[in-house]
């Protein structure tokens, strides 16, 4: 009976470990993680600290009685050392503060290394001051979670205006404190077009966050009333708290010790079948470099959705199956007080480097025929290419219930399909009154984009 | 300067006007209608009769102002009786009542056909009596809102279950009428799965209306009380009004005195690039016989989507374009009460006959991560081909919140580009916690499907 060792128990190594169930139920799955928390979902935890979550247990996508109840074998607080690709077996010692430090050793035919990342540290002096936070794992995210129940600061500074960023401006927002949002980018969430990363600068200013841009923080000091946040061009402001999210960098330091090779990021380096160049050694998740299926080759972009997609990929094919990951387009959304903001593919600056010709037109239309109550505005913007017509990328921004994330999942599908943009036409997307137009908003933005470019 | 006469002010005429417009905004068109209501949405009479949409004009896809503006010439209250091919003119007689009834004669080099469809009067005596109700156009709708406002009737009995049957059942039980629904068909809405069919079926019951399936409705005469609608088997009903929704047929008499074909259905036969038989006759709309993608054969199936499509290709190649029209997959969706029915592609009936050797499954999950507020279930029956694994089709169901609408459109989209289901999993589809999974539910479903598949 073939045994599998994985290495993580978060979105790639739980999804590696249900697909080898699924596909292969005999098979020894053996699952070494450094928390107590499998199959947790960390995306969750900005909810679970505004209270919109009270319970952290219910952020499990399974319980652990449901992963045993399957045969998966999963090992807790222990946190992989060493991989011995000659002998193929793990050693691991007890995570837990105060555990007996025994190393324990695991026998493996394939292991799959799901490490996933951790949080950036920036070049900022005081990190390491009380009241300042990050914001990855369970843990975390519980130390957060007591403070503010505990200490009940009243005031915040983020620093970074990513996804994490923006959610926890809406997390504490929403608890009561006041927030300013510090970032380093010249708008906020720079994965959108800046026309954009204005709007949701607008959206959390209306909420009542400070939202600072293109601020270099240097330093966290202790103030007068709390923490004293320095950076350049003249900026400072005292709060209670910090979170510092500035991003993530893969965990790859076990898969470099084996062999396996690291790009620029440090991100492990596979294949499209997730095989690292270690033999019988593979890895899924954001500890690895993703495939992008527009710019055809490996970047940096840590994803729950795709971190699930490559974990499924490598535990089909750690049982010998063949399967590729077709890639990633970035398709991401978030939403941050009432508003969801969501991207696929290029932007057009991103379009440009890589060779394109890009052009963008933004269109705003309503969610829903005007008539029928609660119509909120979309903003629309297609990135296509000029010389082929064809969608590089879009972005969507509109009230939450606008089906914003699903409308960009069309756009998504229509780019994994290389459609040309004035193809949107033909699509036959639903429509009724209360829920679209005859036109779906996605179809009148890419007609917008085509009508300019016939002219 | 070309002339093009386009005949019909709905959906599909006006499409084609604007189409024209934008490609080459000198040509001369010519829009004539036989009601004062250009471009309305009159999928939008349930929501005006049920009080939602207080103001009729609100229902104008765009204003007269606004077609006026682009030089498009309107002729409202103009039914056009003939069409001479060979000296290209066509001859309209005022339609409103009491009007001078001088004809009007259009030259034309080109003309449109896009006179819609009407009401399919079924074979049930008494529809002559008062409070009988159809509704198609604006005209049935004031009819029957007048008569809501001045005799406010507290029951009506609704004759068809299909999409405007569902919609009225729900706009009258808003105004506080005790609504019973009778349809021919075993379970309602027999475009979606029997499954489904109960499901609508039990959502209309919970909220207040009376379901009645299996019925056969042959007259309607006046009782006791009210209006009397009897049937088989052992159907009878007294209530003070009656509305009959039971389908379309197409508006073909004009196409037919011109020497186009129509099919069985009494729908005009167009290649797809909608033109008919008859030299420089274009034929869009409610009144054509629609492509279907995967049956590839034309079927019956009006629907304002597809009138905007055709109508928009029609205008196209009016002006010397080749521009085909690539086909339906009926997708649609329907909101009643608080529940949203979708459906694109094949149900596994339509499938079987068709050829395939379709298998169904279905899924139950959230619409969002469940730890985040406001989760509702939603259900999802994928249809794919056993033989091939390809998608055939696919229905949700759930609150309306849920991105129903939005989700179906990915799963239309897959199957325009002929998506194994399986692949469906590499689809980079949208997630943030109150919006979705890392996994998409279609991609859960999609994963369901597939994983009997292999076993």
């Amino acid at each position: 009976m073939k045994k599998i060792v994985i290495i993580g128990g978060s979105d790639a190594g739980i999804s590696a470990a249900l697909r080898i169930h699924e596909l292969a139920p005999g098979t020894q799955i053996r699952v070494l993680l450094a928390d107590a928390y499998p199959n947790f979902s960390i995306c969750g935890l900005p909810f679970f600290l505004s209270g919109e979550t009270p319970d952290w247990r219910s952020l499990a996508h399974r319980t652990r009685q449901d992963i045993d109840g399957l045969g998966i074998a999963l090992l807790e607080n222990h946190r992989v050392i060493a991989i011995d690709p000659a002998r193929k077996h793990v050693v691991a010692v007890p995570s837990a503060p105060n555990a007996d430090q025994t190393p324990v050793q695991e026998k493996y035919d394939t292991v799959i290394i799901a490490t996933g990342a951790t949080s950036r540290i920036p070049n900022i002096s005081g990190l390491e001051r009380p009241n300042v936070f990050l914001l990855r794992w369970m843990e975390d995210g519980f130390r957060l979670k007591n403070y503010l129940d505990t200490a009940k600061p009243r005031s915040a500074v983020i620093i970074g205006s990513g996804y994490i960023g923006l959610e926890m401006a809406d997390a504490l927002t929403r608890r009561g404190l006041q927030v300013t949002l510090a970032g380093h980018a010249p708008t906020v969430l720079k994965t959108v077009d800046p026309e954009f990363g204005e709007a949701i600068a607008e959206t959390l200013r209306t909420n009542g966050v400070t939202v600072v841009t293109g601020v270099g923080i240097q330093k966290i000091s202790q103030g007068r009333d709390g923490m004293r946040v320095t950076g350049t061009p003249k900026f400072h402001i005292e709060a209670d708290m910090v979170l510092v999210a500035v991003g993530a960098v893969p965990a790859s330091g076990l898969a470099i010790s084996v062999g396996a090779q690291v790009d620029q990021h440090g991100a492990i380096c596979t294949n499209q079948r997730m095989e690292t160049r270690v033999q019988h050694v593979f890895a899924a998740g954001d500890c690895v470099q993703t495939w992008h299926r527009l710019l055809q080759k490996p970047v940096y972009l840590p994803l729950g959705t795709t971190a699930h997609k490559q974990g499924r990929i490598a535990g089909e094919n750690a049982l010998g199956g063949s399967r590729e990951f077709t890639g990633s387009l970035g398709t991401q959304v978030v939403k941050v007080f009432d508003t969801a903001i969501a991207r696929t593919g290029l932007g057009a600056y991103e379009a440009e480097l890589a060779g394109y010709a890009p052009r963008s037109t933004e269109t705003i239309t309503w969610d829903h025929k005007q008539y029928y109550p609660g119509a909120h505005p979309l903003r629309i913007r297609i990135v296509g290419d000029n010389k082929t017509g064809r969608l590089l990328g879009a972005q969507i921004i509109g009230h939450y219930t606008g089906e914003v994330a699903k409308r960009i999942d069309i756009l998504s599908t229509a780019i994994y399909h290389s459609m040309q943009i004035d193809q949107l036409s033909d699509l036959d997307l639903s429509y009724t009154p209360p829920l679209s137009s005859p036109w779906d908003p996605v179809q009148i933005a890419a007609q917008a984009w085509t009508s300019d470019w016939h002219t």
